[in-house]
């Protein structure tokens, strides 16, 4: 399943149009090519939803939140909610700003979701919970362990039953739920988090497998999640001594552009959770 | 000749002002220092004009278009042509959106380029044409082949009669123009498609190139074409079996720096088209 | 006394928050996750106070300056201020503009810098000289050399003097000094210089170091700059001949996420300036 859904995305290059920060732009842009899907980043409202109307996937990404950018997500969300185009919703810092609150508040109200992806803190800033993370990093409480897998799996499950959405919960092990059925993924190391905007990279990653597979998007949330892991693992199998955060970042790309269907189903580590 | 420009760039560091996307801004600052020139990014309007005036060159990349830097790329534009200053235009995603169409005519209108660089979408959308294209990629039916070649050619020159300007057609082939000659490149490599932005850096470095040499707006071009291929070239003759995009990308920052006039000569593969 | 302030920044992982350009924004949320701090990147004048407030340092970076940010820059620096948390302020581009020199002017009116970091022109700018820089780069009147140092020495100074913050002058060699004392630092390396945005890069380090140690701002900037100049030193030791700036970038990160601080003491080159 996880080998089909990775070789539809390098089959039908499906075009991704990403509404975000303009801190990690270019590694999204850079691992939509090298999934094999196809990226457009346009942020302009008056153009907001004739390129999403071309697009088979969306991404919202709340990090660097600007009043300018919000009518931009508002009009494509909308718009791919009418044509049944995937969206994304990455709620990047969603509870360190009264403004990102609002602003979440917003877009829950107005669009569905099919994936919601974020740490801890910010999937419950998302079901409205008012504990604020540090910046835009998952805080120490975030670490998502063996002792608290419970509790996460819990935060994950009421957001996706608030939302509607298929939710991934990312930490240390990553949660993917939807409201019936939960996932635990073992993959990915932790030098992910020494590079700035990994979990923006999976959003962008995982659009791409939901817009090929849109019927089941919780089956292709944990392919992305499992993918990004993998690579996260290969990439730091191959550093060398005098490597640091630089060249393990350039090691991921390569991971997630090198990787294939056969090694996904060989390395992807997931379980069921039973609740 | 081609020599001659790249050494004259190393030996006069232009400064360039760029007026860009998000996506692909450090990497063309980075590109234009590789190449031995200077970069300045600024699109803020009440400068526009300040900062143009002090450069040798002018990038209007229209990548994330948004309405705040209309103003600023016009003033840019109207000071540089005022003061002869090359102006090189890269219509990214012209024909993806009616605000992306509008704002080419209104440039089109109140400026001078003297070069336009762009996949054949885009310069087919510069030349009103209403094909869109997929994305800010080119789409299939832009590839440029022995096939639709002579097409090809055809479209970048009306371009070119059109504006006024030198036309830069990119694909597999690249199209060198001006209303009276034609060039063919065959340098280049499938992986720069890999990579977001090589178009934009491409445009960058052509501004480097024309801005030392602005009498000879398309041979400077043809140059900056040949250059780019030949780095992308021996970028790709630099993989290791575990490195992806993530790796091409840092070699070919790596081969404009390296690449020297002689190697330039040696290795560009173009030839004039006969019509 | 530098060994003290890495490993403190490495233990407190002090959360920085920047506001700042488009062009070395990735490079500077690297950077500092590779110094051990934690970034937020955020610009919006909704959220700049309560973003600040919940940071150990601020930082205003001029590059790529806009009327959008400078409310945002402006609140966020007197909630500073008012916190005791430290600003350090990176004038890019300082001289170029009629709207830099403003905002210069108005962000010194209202609001106090720990630290500010710049090349000689931006330094004069800052100073309310009107020497231009030829971009965002320092012209060559602007290297630092044996025979300038002293001049180079006394600008610096009267900046201190005139603003009250421990200036960093950067050049071949960097001063650092407030109105008391000056150092010279000789570590670095010219290749940093093809690579855009490492004084950014210096900024944001610098940043990192004084939020440990905010008592001691001379220090901790002291320190910021030697290792900012070793990881640069080291970078250039690992290059191989077919390596250029795209892989030397990805080297000093590297570079940075390595050091630790018995290199930084065996490395650091720094003198004090007798006056």
């Amino acid at each position: 399943m996880l080998k089909e859904i990775l070789e539809e995305v390098r089959k039908k290059e499906p075009l991704i149009h990403n509404i975000m920060n303009r801190v990690s732009i270019n590694d999204c842009a850079n691992l939509l090519l090298a999934c094999g899907a196809s990226p457009v980043m346009a942020d302009e409202e008056r153009e907001a939803e004739e390129i999403t109307a071309s697009s088979a996937g969306l991404v919202l990404n709340m990090g660097m939140l600007s009043q300018r950018v919000i009518p931009a997500m508002m009009k494509a969300g909308i718009k791919a909610n009418e044509m049944g185009i995937p969206v994304i919703l990455d709620p990047v810092g969603a509870g360190i700003s009264a403004f990102r609150r609002e602003t979440v508040e917003k877009l829950k109200e107005v669009m569905h979701f099919s994936v919601i992806r974020g740490n801890a803190s910010e999937i419950r800033a998302l079901s409205g919970k008012r504990e604020e993370g540090k910046g835009v990093d998952a805080a120490p409480c975030d670490q998502v362990t063996e002792e608290n897998i419970e509790q996460m799996v819990k935060i994950a499950r009421e957001c996706s039953e608030q939302t509607g959405a298929v939710v991934i919960l990312t930490g240390a092990m990553d949660v993917v739920t939807d409201q019936k059925e939960s996932f635990l993924v073992l993959n990915g190391h932790p030098m992910m988090k020494k590079v700035t905007g990994t979990g923006c990279q999976l959003s962008a990653l995982t659009a791409a497998y939901v817009a090929v597979c849109p019927e089941k998007p919780l089956e292709s949330a944990l392919a992305a999640v499992c993918a990004m892991g993998v690579a996260g693992e290969k990439a730091y199998a191959r550093m060398k001594p005098e490597d640091g955060s630089g060249s393990y970042r350039i090691y991921l790309m390569d991971g997630i552009y090198q990787l294939n269907g056969e090694e996904l189903e060989q390395y992807a580590r997931y379980k069921k959770w039973k609740s």
